[in-house]
C-alpha cells in the first residue's frame, strides 16, 4: 500500500504541571516554551508534508479558535477540527477520529500523537513513522518507544519481547505496559535494555483499531458511534453530539485498549522526544550553562547552579542570586519559584489559588475569540485598556454597553466601525468614540490584521455588560467580550 | 527653652540594597514597604505636630517633585526643600540645613533624621526626643541609640561610658562609635549590656553643630556657606550653588565631625527601629505565620519556611512552593530570587544589569515631574499606552511632536486642552485627538487630580520627540515628558 498516513492530534489537554505558562485557558500546547512556534504547531509542522493527509485534530470548545489561528500561522490546513463537548480522556477520542476516518477513506493508517510532547529531529521521527508502516498495514498497532537515556519515574515504559538489538530500526513485539517505576526499577529497567519509554503515539489502521474496540471497549464504540452520527458542523468545526456525549466514560486509550490487545508492536526511535510533563522537563530540555542554568528572556543569574529562570515576557527581567537546583518562572500577571524536586506541587498550588478565586489560576491575561484576540493591558479606577487584534474578515458582534463609553484607536490596518446607523473606515494613528448605550460594531474589511487600543470608561467594566444584537459566529456563550 | 524642634529630613539617598521595589530613580524612602505610606511619609508624620517646627528637607534633584508630592498627600507642608546638585553624603547636608537655619532662627534645636528608617511606635520616639532635648539645650550632640535584641552585624554600634541602668530614659555620655562588627563580637557587645545601635539620628543646637564643623571640619563648613549663599530658588525649592557644590567632598557626618567631637550623648531608645537595609530586615519587620513566611500582596505560600514573598502589584499573584529561607519580590517589570542571606547581593544583580544596559536596574515605569506623573502602561508595536495624573493646577508644557499623534482620554476629573489655538475642556469619559506636529497643552484647571490614558501612536515613539515652546516650570533639562 502506498496511501498517505492521516495524522490524528490529540489536543483537548488542559493540564496545570507547566504554570504560570500553561492555564486552563489557554493550555501547554499552545505555549511557546522555546524557538518561535508553539508546541502543537510543532506538531503539526512535524506531520506535514510529503507522506502525510491533512491532519484531525480533536480538541475542546475553549480551544478551537486557537486551533485555527495556530494552524494558520504555520501553514497548515486540517481536514477537520473535531469538537468534544467535554474532556473524556484517549479512548473516546481515537475512537471518534477513526469512525470519522474510515466513513470518508475505508482502512486509513492513522497516526494518532498527542499535541503537547517535543521531538526535535522531526524528519527522524517521519523515518521511523514510515519504518513502522508495514507493520500497522499487516494489522498491527504500532506504539512508539523511546529509547531512554536515564532511569525516569515521571514516565511508563514499554516491555519489549526481546531485548533491542543496537541498530534496530523496525517493530518488535511489544510484551507488557510497565507503570510508572520507583528509582530502583526504573534503573533496572534502564539497566535491561528491553525497555523503551511509552510516548503515547500510535500508529494503526481504522480497520484494526475498530476492530480493537469492539473487542475490548464495545461501550465505548456504541457511544462514540452515536456522537459522531449526530455530530453538527459549526463554522469549520464538527462538534460531537452533546447528548451522547454524556454517557461516554472517561478512559485511557491505553486502559480501554491498549493493555488487552495482542497484536501490538513497538517502533523504536532513539531521537529526543519529552513530553514536558513538568517545569524540571523544561529545564532538562534547556541549553544549559556550566552551571547546569537555564535562561530564557530577559533574565540575569547570579552565583546559581541547576536552575531554570524564565522572563515570559520582554518587559519584565528576572534576577536569581545563589540559587540551587531551582526553578523561576515570571509572568506580568504571576510567578513561581520552588525548588526544581517540588516543581509538580504546582498542581496543588493552582488548586489552591482556584479555591482562592484567583483568577491566574487558570486564566490569562489574553482571550481567544473567533474573530481575533484580545488582551487586557491595564486595568485602574474607572478604565480599561485592552489591545484587540482582529484577523482579516474578522466582525464583532453588533452591541452596546450599558456603563461604559468605549475609544478605539487604530495602531495598525484599517477598521470598519459601525456606530449608530454611521459606517465608517478608521485608519492609522485615529480614534473613534463609542457613547456608552450607543449599538456599535468593529469589523477587519482588510488583508492585514487589524491592531486597535480601546479604552473603556466607566463606573462598571465588567465583560458581561454586553447587549448582543448580531453574531456571524453564532455563539451561544453569553457575556464573551466581542 | 520652649522652642520648638526643626527637623531636617535627609532625603538623598539612592541605595540598591532593595530592589526592584528601591531604584536610582524612585530611591527607597519613598517606597511603601507596609501601611499606606511611604517611609519618607512616615517619617514627615512622626516629626510632626506639637513641638516641631516645619521640617527641612535635603535632597536630590530627582526626587524634588515626589517629596512635594508625598508631603502634600500626608499634609505636612515643608519649611523648605533644599536640592544638592549632587549626592555628597551627610556632613555636607547636616551642615548646609545648619546655615540655613541658623539664619532664620539662630540657636535653634535641630532633629537631623534619615527618612528611610522605620519607627513603629512615633508617640515613644517623640518622648525620646523630648527627653535629649535638655542636653541638647545645654551644648551637647545627642544620637540615638537603640537598645539592641540581637548580635547585629550589619549597624554600627555605639560605645557608653557606663552600662546602661533599666528604665534610663535620659542621655549618657558616648565613650566611642564601633564600626560594623563581626558575629563574635557583636554577641559580646548585646552582652555586655553597655552597648547600643547608631541609629545616625541627632539632636543638637545650631550653635552646637556649627562649632564643631568650625572645629573638626572647617573646610566642609567654608564650601557650605558658598553653597548656600549662591543658592537660588527654583519654584518652591531652594537650589544649592553647583559652582561651589562641586568643591564639597563626600563625607559622613560620623567621620567629619562625630567620631572627633567629645561633647558627644547617647539617648537610649528601647522601641522598634529599623534601617531596613535589605530584604533580610523587612522580612525581619514583617508579620511571620508559624513557619516565618511573610506574606505581602496576592501570593500563595505551599510548605514554604523563613521566607519573604512580596508581590507589589495588585494584578500579579506569587506563588512560592517549598521555599526554606528565601527571599522572592516580584513587580510586573522585574523580579527577584535570592536565599535570604545572600539578599544583600542584590547590588552586584543591579550593578551586573546596568552595565547590560537593563533599564529595570535604575528606573521604574512611573515617572515624577512637577505637574504629577505618568507611567507606560504597555508599549507595542506603533504604539504605546500611558496613565498621566495631573494635579490641581498642573500645567504641562506648550509642545509638538513629529512622529506621532496622541490620543487622551480622560478617565477621572476634567482636563483643559489647548490644540492648536482652540481651548477646551474634557471631561470624564471623553476624548480628544491630537494630530502630528500640531502644538498643545494639558491643564488640570480643577480641584482634584485629574487621570487620563494617553495612547500614542506613530512609527517613532520616543520621550525626545518633543518640540517645546513654553514651560511653566522653567525646566532646563531636555527631552523630559511634559
Amino acid at each position: 500500500m502506498s496511501g498517505p498516513v492521516y495524522p490524528v492530534f490529540l489536543c483537548g489537554g488542559s493540564g496545570t504541571r507547566l504554570w504560570p505558562v500553561s492555564r486552563k485557558s489557554y493550555p501547554k500546547q499552545f505555549s511557546r516554551f522555546s524557538g518561535e512556534v508553539s508546541l502543537f504547531q510543532a506538531t503539526a509542522r512535524r506531520f506535514s508534508g510529503e507522506g502525510f493527509a491533512a491532519p484531525m485534530v480533536i480538541t475542546a470548545l475553549d480551544f478551537r479558535f486557537m486551533v485555527v489561528e495556530q494552524m494558520a500561522a504555520v501553514e497548515v490546513a486540517p481536514a477537520a477540527v473535531v469538537i468534544e463537548p467535554d474532556p473524556r480522556n484517549t479512548a473516546p477520542a481515537v475512537i471518534v477520529a477513526a469512525l470519522m476516518l474510515e466513513a470518508r477513506t475505508p482502512g486509513a493508517l492513522m497516526l494518532v500523537t498527542p499535541s503537547d510532547h517535543v521531538i526535535a529531529d522531526a524528519a527522524a521521527f517521519q523515518d521511523a513513522v514510515r519504518g513502522a508502516r508495514a507493520s500497522a498495514e499487516a494489522g498491527r498497532i504500532v506504539t512508539f518507544g523511546i529509547e531512554p537515556d536515564r532511569a525516569e519515574t515521571g514516565y511508563g515504559w514499554l516491555e519489549l519481547e526481546q531485548a533491542l538489538e543496537p541498530e534496530n530500526r523496525r517493530p518488535v513485539a511489544l510484551r507488557s505496559f510497565v507503570e510508572k517505576p520507583d528509582a530502583a526499577h526504573a534503573a533496572e529497567l534502564l539497566a535491561g535494555g528491553r525497555h523503551l519509554w511509552n510516548a503515547g503515539i500510535f500508529l494503526f489502521t481504522t480497520t484494526t483499531i475498530l476492530a480493537a474496540f469492539k473487542l475490548h471497549a464495545p461501550e465505548i464504540l456504541a457511544v462514540a458511534r452515536r456522537a459522531v452520527a449526530r455530530a453538527e458542523p459549526d463554522l469549520s468545526f464538527t462538534r460531537l453530539d452533546p447528548g451522547a456525549w454524556a454517557e461516554m466514560p472517561d478512559v485511557s486509550l491505553d486502559y480501554a485498549v491498549m493493555e488487552k490487545a495482542d497484536n501490538l508492536d513497538v517502533m523504536p526511535f532513539c531521537g529526543g522526544w519529552s513530553d514536558l510533563g513538568g517545569w524540571e522537563a523544561i529545564w532538562r530540555e534547556g541549553v544549559p550553562d556550566k552551571a547546569g542554568v537555564v535562561q530564557h528572556g530577559p533574565t540575569t543569574a547570579i552565583a546559581c547552579s541547576g536552575s531554570l529562570l524564565r522572563a515570559e515576557a520582554a518587559g519584565q527581567h528576572v534576577v536569581g542570586i545563589g540559587l540551587e537546583d531551582m526553578i523561576v518562572v515570571a509572568m506580568p500577571d504571576a510567578v513561581l519559584v520552588a525548588p526544581r524536586a517540588r516543581a509538580q506541587e504546582v498542581r496543588l498550588a493552582v488548586a489552591t489559588m482556584k479555591a482562592q478565586g484567583v483568577p491566574q489560576a487558570e486564566t490569562l491575561a489574553r482571550d481567544y475569540r473567533p474573530w481575533g484576540w484580545y488582551e487586557s493591558l491595564a486595568n485602574g479606577n474607572r478604565f480599561q485598556v485592552k489591545r484587540i487584534v482582529v484577523q482579516p474578515g474578522g466582525i464583532l458582534s453588533l452591541q452596546s454597553h450599558i456603563h461604559r463609553a468605549e475609544h478605539w484607536i487604530v495602531v495598525e490596518g484599517t477598521a470598519q466601525v459601525t456606530i449608530g446607523s454611521e459606517v465608517s473606515l478608521v485608519s492609522e494613528n485615529t480614534s473613534v468614540y463609542i457613547p456608552l448605550g450607543v449599538k456599535h460594531r468593529l469589523e477587519n474589511p482588510g488583508k492585514m490584521p487589524l491592531t486597535l487600543i480601546e479604552v473603556q470608561t466607566g463606573s462598571y467594566l465588567g465583560e458581561d455588560d454586553i447587549v448582543r444584537y448580531e453574531d456571524r459566529y453564532a455563539r451561544k456563550e453569553n457575556g464573551a467580550k466581542g
